[in-house]
């Protein structure tokens, strides 16, 4: 069985920060180390859908190839933030200045660039627990220091104004970063409930990210954006998911009017701008949404699959997610160390998953999180796998 | 004339960080501003070059867009880290580890990376004064201090081992960083220099950081990497500069061996991976030597034509710089204010260039960076027209 690296040296004087790995791109690392010896493995570990984005997409990018591709306007080209501009208003009914639209290198610097805006050194950001790994890793490397606001699946993981409420009473925050639809539990609170989060946030002078980045991607509920209630939020989303380009790493920030300058200024210095080929293909995939709601069917399809097919299998996952593309299933029937269990699966099974001590430092060594955002023929393969391997 | 923006507001309770625009970028905003209303402006303010990659990269990137654009290794693609590993024993005689060497978004993520892997919060971090400001808007927002080393125009803008032993006894830093050819002055040290400027930090017990974003642009002297004499550097290299692919956003960090595992768990949570599309398309330009070597030599054509002019017309600039592209004139004779002096000039003459406040908060005022990646042409243009301007 491959073996994973090695704890990370601390450099001098540092105390441990509790930096960890992204285990979904630890085990993403080791599933193509075996395809290089000739294995063949099903991919459920990381969350990126399994086609390219839509034709008119690459041919656009194929056509501004024919020229230079150098630095745009820090704040990404105007263009780009016009019709970004555009989609919030015939998205979700709210106007947007193009001045404060960022555009980004994937939403991983569009949340350095929120944090280093919005908050002083050492302020205390609340987010949910499970949630994506990378806000307590990119919370903590900053200097910041993170809060955690528990979720139960009896509740489908939904986040409430009333937790939020309670968390800040026990000890209050400066920021609430969360996500709907959820990473890695497809959770969604419904348009009066993001209402009820930037009104409770508005009262408890909490700074509000609302990281949208699965927005487009559910399955019945529709998703609100923070922006439809308020304008003091900032706004993280990205092309990666919806519309199925990860690798271009592109993304964008719409910030409050306080915070576009000092945004810019930092975007400036940190990254002078995004990358102008995802630049020009971003623009050219706002107008591909048919190609979209198409892959969106398809994960639609595998939600159901990949669920009951876990379900019987003897995985705990309840309800099938609200949106994104994961089942985060309940493994204690098999485990409770989720990490070596998804390295003995990946070993032995061929199938990529990930583990919930990602997502969940306290009670994920119980879970493990399955992508289908790959094809059906990648879902029924992995659970034919994933049957003969449990039942030896 | 068109109005910078403003300065930007705090975070509540963030003690002022001194965070500044990136000047070059703000002229550069400007300058397509008024190029949008029909303006002809000469374009001597960012240091990009006025050409596109060579057609072999632009034929791969093509050809990749066939596929889909996914994450990719957290420290990038195999085949770029072990064809990089090749370029440093081919250019350099040094042996690096490909498992050493991680693939970032542009130089810009990489000095994240560097910073955040190599230091305890609150470490000092020695830059050179002029030097690129981003150096000091990077430290200073992520939490770190940053000490200058004072260079000046009687030693050829050069940085040497003496300055930097003086500097630490005044009082002690744990990093160094900087570049050799220099941004913005085009300072090189020899390859006996930088064996000295490595024993040194030795020594010292200094963290080095190499920013050798601009080897291949030298006019003479060779470029001598940190990596000849050390391994215990790091190295911070890009595809920007010598191979015109300013906006792919693709660099890369060479790493000592203790920093090798924290670097890729800060990748992974803050970046994820490197553009894919950036990463085939750098892995194509390392073949492209012969195009960049072109280029080179029309850099040292306008590095003349441009020294020449700017004396001629009152600047003072000494001897054409070592390296890179830029020309850092003097220009007490017309100004002590830069950045008005560079506005009036952008706005009335239609040439943009960058103030030295950029570069150097304390003398910055005296001085203007030129960049002369343009064509020939641009160079011509931009002294008739400064002529005419500084003539009225």
């Amino acid at each position: 069985m491959p073996a994973l690296p090695p704890q990370h040296d601390l450099p001098e004087g540092h105390a441990d920060d509790g930096l960890t790995p992204f285990h979904a791109m630890e085990i993403l690392a080791l599933a193509r180390q075996l395809e290089g010896q000739g294995r063949s493995i099903c991919h459920l570990e990381v969350g990126e859908p399994c086609v390219p984005p839509a034709p008119e997409v690459r041919r656009a990018a194929v056509d501004a190839l024919a020229l230079p591709q150098r630095y745009t306007h820090a704040k990404g080209m105007p263009e780009l933030r016009a019709r970004l501009a555009r989609w919030y208003r015939e998205r979700h009914g709210a106007e947007v200045d193009p001045e404060h639209i960022l555009v980004t290198m994937g939403s991983s610097a569009g949340f350095i660039l929120a944090f280093l805006s919005a908050f002083a050194p050492g302020a205390r950001i609340a987010v949910t627990r499970p949630g994506y790994p990378a806000y307590l890793n990119t919370i903590a490397a900053l200097g910041f220091s993170a809060r955690e606001i528990a979720l139960s699946p009896e509740t489908g993981w939904r986040l409430d104004a009333e937790m939020i409420e309670a968390a800040f009473r026990a000890e209050p925050f400066e920021g609430l970063l969360f996500a709907s639809p959820a990473n890695p539990t497809g959770a969604m609170i419904s348009p009066e409930g993001m209402a009820g989060v930037v009104e409770t946030c508005r009262r408890l002078g909490v700074r509000l990210i609302s990281d949208e980045i699965y927005h487009g991607l559910s399955h019945g509920m529709r998703c609100a954006s923070a922006l439809e209630t308020t304008d003091e939020a900032i706004i993280v989303n990205s092309f990666s998911k919806y519309f199925c380009m990860t690798g271009w790493r592109i993304g964008w920030l719409v910030l409050p009017e306080a915070l576009v300058r000092r945004a810019e200024m930092l975007q400036q210095n940190l990254f002078i701008s995004a990358p102008s080929l995802s630049q020009v293909a971003g623009l050219a995939a706002l107008e591909t949404t048919a190609y979209s709601e198409v892959q969106r069917e398809g994960y639609g399809r595998n939600r159901v699959l990949l669920t009951e097919g876990l379900a019987q299998l003897g995985f705990g996952v309840g309800a099938p997610s609200d949106g994104a593309f994961y089942a985060y299933a309940d493994a204690s029937a098999f485990t409770n160390q989720s990490l070596e269990f998804c390295k003995a699966m990946l070993a032995e099974a061929g199938v990529a998953a990930t583990p919930g001590i990602d997502f969940d430092r306290r009670d994920g060594g119980r879970y493990v999180r399955f992508s289908y955002a790959g094809t059906e023929a990648t879902m029924t393969e992995a659970l034919e796998r994933l049957g003969g391997w449990l039942s030896r």
